[in-house]
């Protein structure tokens, strides 16, 4: 990746903003600015962040713990280890660095941060100035090399994905099938999931963020897979929806229900519509058929560094899609008490269409 | 877990505090109050929130993808569902509640969120007051039933540990362990991993927080395996250093040293002491061997609902510990291009001493 070109991006957006320096936090917009991959405990615990003056070199700073990976990973960063917290570091080096005006990631950072960070900074001169999306912008639209490493995630996905289909058997829980799903993945290359997978079968089908369980797979039953993984730290995302046996007539009408309205979501996915235009599409489809009510999330989003993240497919998004975006076209049906089916794939938008990442097709058209 | 009186201590603190209502957002103080156990993804997609009056019923806010896990988990709150997001259900509520004054918990807000919300509350004459650790505070200490929790968590935790340790041969690498350590964790009915279980082999011992990968296991080389697991929402943790074939001199000395550490931070906890008098004991013993700059982390942290949690034992904890907290003690020695060697017991600070939770002796004294 072109860290370089991509940092002089940002430093040319903070001259034009008239600050000094960044104080990047997230942990994605680190990675992307900079390849580094320590690992954060949520929020509260982080493994590093960057000082990204408006011109010159920039800082990675740490602590002990991840000195070895940050050297390793950015050398031709400087790593600073802060021992007695990142504010007194921070207090030393921003005036050093000739810093008056910083900015930060509102969208990421604490509250209770912000207010440590303006009294001990305050005293030193340096004012802080909220900031946001800066790095979220330029991540909003894939190059070719993050779009080839995207489909190669969605690639060794869907491999998992088709080797455990057939391994699945009555004697299996969903645990189990999602365990074999996560273990699959590792072995194959993958750095960790993208998320949880979801396996819910029959009922369970009904939660779209339901939790595996012990709850046996039954071959009348529907099953949904829902699963991703991190390869090279891009993610995949995709959703599956069979019924390992004989499917009934309900099942069967509401699966071509949900796939009639991914694929008018799908047919509407070009540069310059609305976010909100393609999810009426498949949302229209849905609600003609009585179903509405039972489909209460967004069609899709984005996906790259984060599992989630812009742009969104909603009824709220107003913003136009780009070409070079990555979007999930998701529809689903949610009956409490009977089920769900959800159908998802990931696309790239283009100028004039989409590209579908996904060659998987099991029990898409039936 | 009694709930009802969690609910009504915090409503006596908010009293105090003169609050009329507290906006609850961290997902182990959410859990604490109700046992809601919707998963967030980070805390920038929430599964939900609590307001807590100051007297009176509570109400868990949340999306239309949990709805029927938070009425199954705590049916006896309100929940009430946001179709257009958190700020303007809020902005409906709040007046109906009387509430003017709303606290929130600052260590566990994002700068972005609470600006939105002063906006759109603003207007309708609610203010926003910070807050910070009213629930911690309470989860410090942990009743019975909590660590009767913890010790089923550690115990567990040890099982999976003593039955892999056999299992690793000089045919598998650092991930395959790991997969195998995290598939029998959730096979014997762990929710999941409480972190990802780091293993390390020779001179990837360096780094405290490894990630596992493709490095064979080397019969002469030391392994370290950290790892922990959640059971019935609590955590467990445990280190320990071994080598699968024939230990080296240098090795068993400092294994010998990190433990007489260990045994030194352990034999110094107990109500009253101050978490950095424990940390000087076990870190005297390493720096007097002319160690000290090899082991760079706090010997400690508090384990619970959260596998980092307060108290801290570290140079900088200047508070005091109380009996019903829970630490761990850890020392470590990391010499780059060589390897590490950490241990770690998780106690239980009573009175006049602690209650070791770990039974595992595997490797200790050597």
């Amino acid at each position: 990746m072109n860290y370089s070109r991509r940092i002089k991006k940002l430093q040319s957006n903070l001259k034009r903003r008239k600050l000094d320096a960044l104080l990047l936090s997230q942990p994605e917009n680190r990675h992307y600015l900079t390849g580094y991959r320590g690992g954060d405990h949520g929020i509260g615990e982080t493994s590093g962040v960057l000082i990204i003056p408006s011109s010159g070199p920039i800082y990675l700073l740490t602590d002990f713990r991840y000195q070895l990976q940050a050297k390793k990973d950015v050398p031709w960063a400087t790593v600073l280890i802060y021992k007695k917290g990142l504010p007194k570091l921070l207090r030393e080096l921003l005036p050093d660095l000739k810093v008056k005006n910083l900015g930060f990631e509102s969208h990421y950072t604490l509250c209770s941060f912000a207010e440590e960070l303006r009294l001990i900074l305050g005293k030193k001169g340096v004012s802080l100035t909220p900031t946001s999306g800066f790095v979220e912008k330029m991540r909003l639209i894939k190059d070719e090399d993050e779009i080839d490493l995207i489909r190669a995630s969605v690639r060794l996905n869907e491999e998992v994905f088709q080797e455990i289909v057939p391994t699945i058997s009555k004697k299996q829980c969903e645990l189990e099938v999602a365990l074999a799903i996560e273990s699959l993945m590792r072995r194959k290359g993958a750095e960790s999931v993208s998320f949880n997978s979801i396996v819910a079968s029959g009922k369970n089908g009904a939660l779209p963020h339901a939790v595996p369980g012990n709850s046996q797979i039954k071959p009348n039953k529907s099953l949904t897979i829902d699963m991703g993984l991190i390869l090279q730290s891009y993610c995949s995302d995709m959703t599956r929806n069979f019924v390992p046996g004989r499917a009934g007539k309900k099942y069967i009408n509401l699966h071509r229900l949900v796939r009639k309205a991914q694929l008018a979501g799908m047919a509407a996915v070009r540069a310059g519509i609305k976010g909100k235009d393609v999810d009426k599409k498949a949302r229209t489809i849905i609600a003609d058929a009585g179903y509405g009510s039972y489909f209460g999330h967004g069609l899709g989003h984005g996906v790259g560094l984060a599992v989630h993240e812009a742009p969104r497919l909603s009824p709220l998004s107003n913003k136009k899609l780009k070409a070079g975006m990555i979007v999930t076209v998701e529809p689903g049906i949610y009956i409490p008490g009977w089920g769900g089916i959800r159908l998802e794939n990931m696309l790239v938008v283009r100028e004039e269409g989409y590209e579908n990442l996904n060659k998987d097709t099991t029990w898409l058209d039936i």
